[in-house]
């Protein structure tokens, strides 16, 4: 199995590190071919590991992670070319945030959110969205934080969702611990939880904290 | 000490009984003093309780609670009168939803809160966020829900603060589960949540959950 994973970002860099480890073979694409972080990154992480544009580290992958920022998703995948992203399993782990005055700023928001116009812009991609609630140091190994925590996951194709749920249990979640929040569209309502999410950063000093459903037995 | 509680819905119920149950006098208040809502609650929960206009419950209050719907809760404050609030600890639990085509909608939105809304409508109320993320069930019984979920806290006066975690402890939620997110901007975070709340309502089918933020040891 082959995975691109799109942006060299620390996301980028621990989801690709995190893949190779399982065993995946690796391409991380960036907008320039030559861009240092990809380069090191793949230097690296060993044979399995590979770098490239964003289109040929979308064609290279059986499945794609973008994990670009939210903000520049679109444009990123949409340099990937007609076709490369057909059929495949698209996991979006980004939020469109901002920082503007100090202040954090999501957009789209409320009416709309980053999963959903990944979905709208390549119709023929299976695009899941998830990890976006989570620092990425917890995402590859959630025992960083003590409890049954959990992560979300929203998209309009089931077996999409069933093979990233089962990529996730290879990071350490289990699948009780996969909150599935049905349809793309949900992608809102966890894009929406960052506001709080980087208040509490602020508070805590650090981002190894995340957030566990409890609810009553009915 | 008397509590002024602005809304006759469920939550405006639910919170005027347990502080009547905790013995406080309550009046609830209702744009129409004859509201057949709050005339039937004051009649069951007894002596200590009354009802009234929103003017006259606000008054009544050396503290008030706004449980009206977040989008109209200025209207509900505004009727109140010039000066009723002032000085007063004034606990905001609302969220500005409403349905449109069977989605749920929220607004204001990421650039403000009906939390910020008030506070800047009403400068010399002292004014407090919290319990917007649970059920009403939850928020005077959370033992109903497991473990050590949590509420948070806004607001710009650390004394109306320190006052409504007081109150929150009577309600069976332990200081150490009362988060202060900081200044009332901070109600945008805690608004935000709504959605992703409504989302775990339809999956679970019921109220009953809430969120606890679990975190490393640094």
């Amino acid at each position: 199995m082959r995975y691109g994973v799109l942006g060299t970002g620390e996301v980028g860099r621990t989801l690709a590190s995190e893949l190779v480890k399982l065993g995946y073979e690796v391409r991380m694409g960036s907008r320039d071919a030559a861009n240092p972080a990809a380069v090191e990154w793949a230097e690296a992480a060993g044979p399995a590991a590979s770098h490239g544009t964003f289109a040929e580290a979308a064609a290279f992958g059986e499945a794609v992670i973008s994990a670009v920022g939210g903000r520049v998703a679109l444009a990123a995948l949409e340099s990937t070319g007609e076709g490369t992203l057909d059929g495949k399993v698209l996991i979006d782990v980004s939020n469109p945030i901002a920082f503007e005055d100090g202040r954090l700023r999501l957009s789209p928001v409320e009416s709309d959110s980053v999963g959903e116009q990944i979905q709208r812009a390549f119709p023929r991609a299976r695009v899941v969205k998830t990890f976006n609630t989570v620092n990425c140091a917890v995402m590859v190994n959630p025992a960083k934080v003590p409890g049954a925590h959990q992560v979300f996951l929203s998209g309009d194709d089931e077996d999409a969702k069933e093979r990233t749920t089962a990529l996730l249990g290879e990071f350490g979640w289990p699948a009780d611990r996969v909150i599935d929040l049905g349809g793309i569209e949900s992608a809102r309502a966890v894009e929406m939880i960052v506001p709080l999410w980087f208040t509490l950063f602020q508070k805590f000093g650090h981002g190894e904290f995340n957030f566990e459903v409890r609810r009553a037995a009915h």
